[in-house]
């Protein structure tokens, strides 16, 4: 399958999560939405478990692209809070993505497959944030530790992302709160 | 309606959540479960989303009676803690709350009588964490903006809470982050 097409599943996959919900959720949908057979759909992704794993790790992966795309800053700590400031925001694609996320999360409480795909991306996308605050802390000087604080750092997004989807915080106050968090705690 | 009445038809609801999630919940299972009828159910909580209104801030109430059962704190940075890290624990009335609340608010993202309902428990939950917040501040001479730390501590609970009903952290785990947070933040 060419990265065109994985890319518009994938999409198409979050979209249809975002405007419906997870419960129903049907592959079908998502094959109508990105063009493609229920066919090519299962021969690339396996079963429903395979495909809403692969949409949780594009989450992720789409996040830290975006954090990228930005001009690159020139400090770990400017660095730390565009990535964790990268998943809120006015783009259709972010909420999307977002709202998959929450809902896949919220499965996830029920359904131990998921449970162990929501652990799996949240562990990369953890591990990104914690090398980032590796880096700040020792650019500062700090004694905190890097494991304890990418921990605090993402379940805090985390929290801040079920505010923003349900409308008691703007995309522009979860930022601030990010970035209140990050002089907080000295970074 | 008698307060032992009341109590256990928001637990019977709670419950009922946890079990099998928002989306299969009917008013009929927790009348059942809570052993009155639909017309006494609809007669004190109203509709559907009064009764979920309600079973929300019953979860807030109960985490504040959790924190105010065990012996006072002499600080208010222990209340504040002991307030915090009462929302994840072993019991299965805590368990039973924080999943109740996670479904709800992500019901919330789709249906705007239940954003409205979260916005308003969220909300008297923060007060009382911006309260504490302002009495340590003022102990510690920190120049920490008590609502701004509040809005962090207490969106950093539920992204915990969310890491906890996934089986991603133990309890332990996630007040142990609350601590660090605490401790990173000078409170």
């Amino acid at each position: 399958m060419s990265n065109d097409a994985r890319e518009r599943i994938l999409t198409a996959c979050e979209q249809t999560i975002a405007r419906s919900g997870i419960r129903g959720f049907r592959m079908h949908d998502v094959a109508s939405a990105a063009g493609v057979s229920i066919g090519l759909l299962a021969y690339h992704f396996g079963d429903r478990n395979g495909l809403l794993q692969a949409a949780l790790d594009h989450v992720t992966e789409r996040a830290e692209d975006r954090a990228r795309r930005s001009p690159e800053p020139a400090t770990a700590s400017a660095r730390l809070s565009a990535l964790l400031s990268s998943e809120f925001g006015a783009e259709p694609e972010v909420r999307a993505g977002s709202t998959a996320w929450n809902e896949l999360r919220a499965l996830a409480v029920f359904e131990p497959a998921q449970a162990v795909a929501v652990a799996r991306s949240t562990a990369t996308w953890q591990q990104t944030v914690q090398q980032l605050v590796a880096e700040a802390v020792r650019d500062r000087g700090s004694d905190l530790d890097p494991a304890a604080t990418a921990l605090i750092l993402t379940a805090l997004v985390e929290g801040l992302s079920g505010r923003w989807l349900t409308g008691q915080l703007t995309a522009e106050e979860a930022q601030e709160c990010v970035s209140a968090a990050l002089r907080g705690l000295g970074l």
